[in-house]
Order: structure tokens, then sequence, then C-alpha cells
């Protein structure tokens, strides 16, 4: 009998303990969600509003934004009058809900792009995709490492307390070159949305290179804290799980699209018999979240898994569902609710406190110059003529949230400590918030060259 | 310093922990949510096919789709396959999540449902609509009373040890009484909706009767709350704070409707004027949510605001906005996502052992017998001529979540005991599980007898 709806009974637990000093009738948990969503969709919709006017991608908008709510209201501590708001976006019980979602929204952000992408296109650019991806890679690895050896020179108290004799300040340096090799397709894609401009050739390189880049950052990431863990713990690193975690990587993006290309038709063909409404959707929606959910647990990023989803279903593929309507219009409601969530609590993370500190704006200073220039080789790879090379090159430079992911788990590791967290997460919020403008005044300039 | 990203450092924590035996690469901490939905939505349309294929209205199958979910896999503990699934539906952490949705998902229901009627639809069943809600109250309060005062001879064994010698079982029929005055108004939208007939009549009386039973059923609520507590404490009901509640949620309602339909108008054209995209559908959603969200802080439940939001907003608000399509196309992707999580759910909670216990099932019997008869009352309610009466009796029977707020209310003011609120969650599920069918079976007797 105790069993009995142990789920309703943690509800109504927690909105009692949340509403204590509630209202008389059943106050329903919901509410702080419905506070924090009605905030940050206004403020994404004012803000991209007032960017769009001055000529400005909608992104930044929702960016800026969130930082204006974040560092104003959200962590004001005097003004009591926004309490309930700061519990729903910060408390840990409702901050998971506006999390998961926003997590969503780069989701359907990637399967979206993706689907406004196809296999043969980005095969037709793979190479230069490949080549970007990996100068894009070493560059900004070797810069960091470089930086890091410029300005770290002993290793973080904690982690010097607890590690055997033989680790040196050299896997810092490794840690904080692997950070720096992220690049957060996200905010590009985004800005190229916003525009108009994903169908162009610069587009599809940036983002085939995003993706590679995705899958090889995270498996020198992944190297990198095999090596750490191994190092702390005194033990060497095993070349046999370094090699199966490569391995893994590969054959899950290898093999969705080989088995993608040969089994979506005939998925999608079973799938358009069913009569129930809105099984249109909910076939696309359960196909990007699958490959997401398979991506993140062969060890890839989730985004890369939708974005996979989006490249192998084409409109051709729901042409026997009865919806008289494209993917693209049904996906869009859901974008525009999901995906402002994303940005503006992107903005939100961004503590303007932390650009006080000297000592730290130095380090983010060399990180973030690193983090630029070490993507403006990607420009190289590009092997087609007549493109811009410059668009490739900036495109590149957004860490976003893939860079914050690393740091976290640096931290974790304890071989970034607090002072070098603040750094990143700067060099972050600067790439983030430098390439929407930034991209949108080369793309203007490319357009002008090949006019003239 | 330490204060940097304390949010990003919630994460990582959470996602750390979940993930403890994770891959070697950064672990995703929406993996959980994504095959919770994963799971959710495909037994919903698969469960849903199946019984539109039996001519049976989706939503029953999208509930007994919960039901086994929730009951095979989610709670059988020996079936270690399905723990990560488990997890993500039921431990706190993140089922605050999926649960959030589903609250969601019944909101934009009633929203939708609000749409599809009009202010003035609803004024001129309005009268209609106030009887059936009245009889609809007072028939299944004094029944609850008498089941409860036939079944429940002592008080709850953890209530005797705390309240006063003044307090006597009396209370707890009054409790149990409120609890069964509400209507769940989602389930019967529902299933007009999925057979088309939200724009009958009966559909509409029943409609405009459910939200006045909603904010009736709330007041009585909050009021016999109010007593009990008082009671409890050893001191008398203040006459002032219940007179203060009931004159709130009546300014409430009549403000929303009475403001609303002169300030919709204004605001509407106001916002049309925006450029970004997605502003329309922002838009409603952002009053949708309001709405609710003053509804649950006026002592409502957070639908009766959704559902007065759909009332307010017209088509013809959105004439102004520059996107070339209608606000209902623009919601259904959206209800397409949600809804199905909202009844899935409601079916998760079931727990099917509780149907094992004799003395449970007698007073489950009771309560049911007593809920199914009260609302049969409502059919007199109905002054127009030549409409069905028995649908509308019908229509009113499903207690949903409603009911189970209500009996979670009277389980932490300890009135109810577990055997107690076992019975009241079978009652919620067999006159939830029982609408669906019975109301389609007395719509198409309805029509044959004006056919005949």
């Amino acid at each position: 009998m105790k069993r009995v709806c142990v789920y309703s009974g943690f509800l109504l637990a927690t909105s009692t303990e949340v509403f204590a000093a509630g209202s008389g009738g059943h106050a329903d948990p919901v509410a702080p969600i419905l506070l924090a969503l009605i905030v940050i969709l206004a403020v994404a919709k004012l803000s991209s509003e007032i960017f769009e006017r001055l000529g400005q991608p909608a992104v930044l908008g929702e960016l800026l934004g969130g930082v204006l709510l974040g560092n104003l209201i959200l962590l004001n501590p005097e003004w009591n009058f926004f309490e309930p708001l700061r519990a729903a976006v910060l408390q840990e019980n409702w901050a998971v809900v506006i999390d998961s979602m926003a997590r969503i929204g780069v989701l359907i952000l990637l399967f979206e792009v993706g689907l406004e992408s196809t296999v043969q296109g980005m095969m037709k650019v793979g190479a230069s995709s490949l080549f970007v991806a990996v100068l894009g890679i070493i560059a900004p690895f070797a810069l960091g490492y470089g930086v890091s050896w410029l300005f770290i020179k002993e290793l973080p108290a904690e982690l010097a307390a607890i590690v055997p004799a033989g680790f040196i300040v050299n896997y810092v340096h490794l840690f904080i070159g692997a950070v720096l090799c992220a690049t957060s397709v996200g905010i590009t894609a985004r800005v190229f949305k916003d525009l108009g401009k994903l169908q162009t050739k610069e587009a599809q390189i940036i983002l085939g290179a995003a993706v590679i880049d995705d899958v090889l950052g995270l498996i020198i990431l992944a190297v990198v804290s095999g090596i750490i863990t191994a190092a702390e713990l005194g033990q060497p690193m095993e070349v046999g799980a370094v090699l199966r975690l490569i391995g893994i990587s590969v054959l899950f993006l290898g093999g969705a699209l080989v088995l993608g290309v040969y089994l979506v038709p005939k998925i999608m063909k079973q799938l358009s018999k069913l009569r129930t409404a809105g099984v249109m959707l909910i076939s696309a929606l359960l196909f990007a979240f699958a490959l997401s959910y398979l991506a993140n647990a062969a060890g890839l990023a989730a985004i890369v898994g939708a974005f996979a989803a989006g490249l192998l279903l084409e409109e051709v593929h729901f042409h026997g569902f009865r919806e008289e309507i494209t993917i693209e219009k049904l996906l869009k409601p859901l974008a525009t609710f999901f995906v402002p969530i994303f940005f503006v609590l992107m903005g939100i993370q961004v503590r303007l406190e932390t650009f006080g500190d000297l000592s730290v704006l130095g380090v983010a200073a060399g990180l973030t110059v690193a983090a630029i220039i070490g993507k403006q080789v990607c420009g190289w790879g590009v092997l087609e003529k007549g493109l811009d090379r410059l668009t490739v090159g900036v495109g590149m430079i957004p860490r976003g949230e893939v860079g914050l992911i690393f740091a976290g788990i640096g931290k974790s590791l304890k071989v970034i400590d607090d002072a070098t967290f603040s750094a990143v997460v700067i060099m972050v919020i600067v790439t983030t918030l430098l390439t929407p403008p930034v991209l949108k005044l080369t793309l203007a300039r490319a357009e002008n060259l090949r006019k003239s």
C-alpha cells in the first residue's frame, strides 16, 4: 500500500514545499516553470526584435537578453521582487526543467539544420569539411597549449594535493588545448539560418566541419581525460581504451549514415501507413531523439545525433504521410518555442562580475585570442575555389555549450581551478557573442566581392 | 570567484552523478529525458493507433498505454534492462521534467479547446452550464459524504494522534465529499476533439460547466481545507478568510473575461507590429501561460486560466500578423508533442496492484458509483430542448488530474490515509477510463435518436 502513487506523492511534496506560503486552493507545481518560460520567451522576443531592427542576427539579441536577465535580475539578490523567478530558473529542482527544454531546443535546431542539408550535399563538400575540421583542431590545440604554458606555471592547489610525483603541469596545458578544440555549431547554424544563407557552400562546409570537429574534439577530450585520470591514479593510460573509444565514435557516425540511407526510406514508408493524428511530426521527432540518444551513448555529443537524423531525413520521405504539410513547417512551431530557451539560458549563465578580476582576464584574453586565431587557419582547408575563406574561419569560432561542457569536465577532474574555469567561460562568451555580428560582416563583404 | 557559473556547475554535478558509469566523452544530462520522451511518445502513438483502428478515442489508447508502461516496465523492479528508463520517469530529479512537460501539455490542450470556443458561444449556453455545474457539485458532494459515512467509521490513526478532542470523523466525510466535486475537463474535451464534436451545444455546456465546476470545486476544497486546518489547530475557521477566497476567484474569472474582451484586441494589434520570426505563436503562448499563472496565483487551477485565454483569443485577433497561417495550425505541432505526455503520464500513475486489496476496493467501488451517479444529475440542469442530457451527464464524469490533486492535498492534511487515498485514485482511474468509450456510445445514440 505504501508504494501507491509514489510519483504523485513526490509532486505534491515539491509543490507543498515551494508554495508553502501560497494560496488557499491547490497550487500547481508547473507555476514556477510557467513564470520562467514567460520571462525567457518575452525577453527572447523583445531583444531579438531590437536586434533585427538594428540589422543584427536575432540570436545575438537572445544571447544578450539572457546576459541582461541573468545579471540584472536573477543574480541580484537585493531585488526581492524577482525571488520566485530566480527560484524557477536557478534552483536545482526547477532549473533542470528549463535546462532540459533548452537542451531539447538545441537538438531541434540541429535537426532542422540537418533537414536543410542532404547527405549528398555534405559529401560534395566533404573533403573541404574534413580539412577544415582537422586544421580547426590542430591549430587551437597547439595555441591553447601555448597560452596555458605562458600563463599557468604550477598545478592547481587542489590537484597538487592528490596526484603522485609524476604528474606535471603539462597535463594542464594538454587539457586546455583540448578545451579550445570544440566548435559550437549551434550559434553558427542559427546565424546562417537567420540570414537565409544555410544553402551556401560556406555554410555546408562549416556545418560538416563542426560535426567532424565535435567528433574529433570529443575523442581528444576523452583521450586527454583518460591520460589525466590515469596519471592522477599513478597508472599508465591503456592504449586499448583509447582505440576502443575512437572506434565507437567512427562506427556510430559511419554506421548511422550508411544504415540510415538504406533503412530510413523503408521505416518512413511503414510509419506513413499509421492513421493517428500527428504521426508525421512524432515519427520525425522520435528519429531525431533516438539518434541523439545513441550519439550520447556512443560518447559523442547528442547534437551530432540530431544533425545526423536531419541529414538522413529528406522531404521525400514524408510524401506518403496523410498530413498535407512539409516537415519543416511542422517543426517550426516547436523550434519557435524551444530554441530561444537555449540561447537565453546561454546568456543567463554569463556572470559579468568575472570580467572584473584582472588575473582571470589575462588568461581569458590569451585563450580568446588563441581560440579566434586558431580557427582562422580553417580557411586554408577549403578546397573549392571562389569561396570565402574568411567566412569559414569566422564561422568556426564559437565554442558555445561544447566549450562549457569541456571546461566543466576539467573542473571535475581538478585539472582546471576556479580561476582558469572563469577564464574559459569568458573565452566561450566572447567567441560566442562575437561570431554573429562578425559573420554577418564577412558574409556581406563576400557578397560585395562577388558582385564587383 | 566561487559564484562563477553556479548553474553550469549544478548541471555538471547532476550529469556526473547520473552518468557515473557512463561513456568516455561528455554525457549530456538531457539523455534520460530523451529516453523517457522516446518511450512515452512511441507508446502514445502506437496505442492510440490501435484504439483508433478499434473505433475508440485515441486518448483512451494513450491512457491505457501509460497504464501498461507504468505497471509492466517502470514499476517491475526485476526488469533491470529498463532501469535507465525507470530513473528517467520516476526519479525525482528527472521526473519533474517530464511531469512539467505533461502539465504544459494539458495547458496547451485547454488553450486549444478555448480557442475553438468563443465568449459569445459560452454566454449562449451560460445558464445551462451554471445549472449543470451547480448540480454537479451538490449531488457528488452529498453522495461522497454518504459513502465516506458508510465506510469510514474512525479517524485515520495519524490524524487522531494530533488533533484536539473536538475533531470528529465528519470532517473526513466533508473532505471526501469535496474530492468528488472535481471535474477534469481535459479528458472530455479531448474526446469531443477526437470525435470532431467540440462545436456541439452539449460540448459547449460541458466545457462551461467544467470550468465553473473547477472554480466552485476549488472554493469548496479551499473552505473545507481551511475548516480542517483550523480544527486540527483547535481554532475556529475565520469567515473573513473564506469570503476573501471566494471573492478572489470570482474577481479573477470575471475580471479576466471583462478586461480581456476589451484589452486583447489592442494588445494583439501592438504585438502584430513586431517583425521577429515566430512572434504570433509566442504572443499566443505567453498570453495562455500568463493567464494560467495568474489563475494559479488566484488559487484556481492553472487550466482554468489556459481555457480563459483561449476563450478570449479569436482567429480575428491574429489577422494583423505577418505569418500567413492560423493560430490553430501553429499550436498543433506543440499539442502533438506535449499533450500525449500528459495522458500517458496519467496512465503511468495508475498502480494495478491496488486493485488487489479488498477493503480498498470496497471504498473505491462506493466512491466510483457516487462519482458516476452524482454527475448524472447534471443532465437536469440543461435548459435547452432537444439536447442529449445523458451525454452531458457522462461528459462530467471524469475526475482526472483535478481529483488526484484534491486527494493529494487531503493526504498532506492527514485527513485521508493511504487506504482511502488508494480508493480515491482507483475512482479517478475508473471514471477517467470509463468516460471516453461511454461518451462515444451516448454521442452515437443521440445522433441515431435525432435521425429517427
